[in-house]
């Protein structure tokens, strides 16, 4: 991504706050709607595997989002998860983009286990600008605009400054690919981490969930292959701005678009987890 | 277990409802008290491993427990866990006894990562009769008593119905040895489940969170190797009581002393669960 410069530091307020305001109020109207959804019985189609289902709620809230945002920001581009299901064109122009997911946790939402959330980020320049990600069963709002700090419910937000493997509690995804080579080398990095002797490895089944909870300071790393744009946008902006480091997993910086991250508390943390790790090709979601 | 006779069927209320009550007020009053310590600093000693870490609460907290129980019910006898880790035998007669963990997740509590339990559960002739288990940080408490159903925040709990593994999301906790042979067999397990296609695997750091889950309908199977009877004796009742089956991994009765479990919302899917994994021994808590 293209560094902005300093100089172009926003007033108070900022130029995006408009957007920021209806990206909050869109994400608290979507965790409403799949919050009503969990509480009923819910028609499932898959999509490229089982593992990754896709639900008449996943498409209902995309719906609700880029509409709304296209009629009050008729001229912004949009990158969505369902919109590219359907085989829309994920590239990140300097136009003003919205980065969506609309139930991130989808799998968990078919099973209707509690963790769930709705993801909206907002790049402008191909700069994240910030992003906002609501946990819908538990009413948590995590917010991250740049250089203005990360938030949950209005406390701020600070990353844990743990830098040794052996003490520290990772957090993974296990990606949508289940075929049995790709199987081999997600247990084999898992098996790598627990004999670097990390404390514990997590799989919650939400990848921006677990990126939140890597900005709270509850987890001290995340790696994941397999996941998308629309995970990462406004996990991205939150976990930078705690104090955190998201990173490709090659230990170069982050590509938006390359399936695959680590996030950690400090540089330190990331670098190890990098180095510990084999990588998964998921190709890329500008590629696809 | 041996079972009681149905003549033994409690009258309205039931002979253990003083003992339930109080429960309920100690798990509440506990989980304020963890709640309070999670927003404090913590020295931390280890346990048998960095996996399983003890902190000054998970002791402060039995001692509150235990001490107020012993006070109510003064011929009743208890198994808890940092009483066992000091080298109080766990033998299960068939007096009134109290089975407790203080705070299940000790790893996440140590790392503040939002899912951690209080668990108290009852037995009387060596037969369950309720359990409570409570979410410190999101204040769900989930009861089950035998025979009168099991619940959360109020609400009835009802188990799925789901028999397909290729439908199902497993949940499943690493446990504390972290040897490489044990690693091998773990990770080996994993990949049996991923491989018959279960929608998902989810490891989240707490026994007793995972087995409420289960009882919620929110997860279709959970199987462990490593677990204690203080993490088993409370959920057990409560999935029971949501319809649920618990058993051993071997397919046969649960033993709450084997420090294994498969649990399912029907028999069909624990005894699929069962049959797929290959045994971690981690012997028996009564024998150590």
């Amino acid at each position: 991504m293209k560094p902005n410069g300093e100089d172009e530091e926003a007033p108070a307020g900022g130029p995006w706050e408009e957007c920021f305001e209806v990206a909050v109020q869109l994400a608290l109207r979507a965790g409403q709607i799949i919050r009503k959804a969990l509480s009923e019985e819910k028609r499932v189609s898959t999509k490229t595997s089982a593992a990754d289902l896709v639900t008449e709620t996943d498409h209902l809230v995309e719906g609700l989002i880029i509409s709304e945002l296209q009629k009050r920001f008729p001229s912004h581009r949009f990158i969505a998860e369902e919109a590219a299901a359907a085989g829309a064109k994920c590239v990140l122009t300097p136009s003003p983009t919205w980065i969506v997911d609309p139930i991130d946790g989808t799998c968990n939402f078919v099973h209707r286990f509690p963790t769930v959330a709705v993801s909206i980020g907002f790049a402008v320049n191909q700069e994240l600008e910030f992003g906002v990600i609501y946990h819908c069963t538990e009413e948590r709002l995590y917010t991250g605009r740049r250089g203005r700090g990360a938030f949950c419910n209005g406390q701020r937000l600070r990353v844990s400054g743990e830098t040794d493997i052996s003490k520290a509690l990772v957090l993974t995804e296990i990606g949508p690919k289940r075929d049995p080579a790709t199987l081999k080398l997600f247990l084999s990095n898992m098996e790598r981490l627990l004999h670097a002797k990390a404390h514990g490895v997590r799989v919650i089944g939400s990848s921006t969930l677990a990126l939140c909870h890597l900005a709270s300071g509850a987890a001290d790393a995340y790696y994941q292959f397999g996941l998308h744009c629309w995970d990462l946008a406004a996990a991205t902006v939150i976990i930078r701005e705690a104090g955190g480091i998201v990173m490709d997993t090659s230990g170069g910086p982050l590509d938006l678009m390359s399936c695959r991250v680590v996030a950690a508390g400090t540089r330190e943390m990331a670098t190890l987890i990098a180095q510990a790790l084999q990588t998964i090709n998921y190709g890329r979601d500008d590629e696809k």
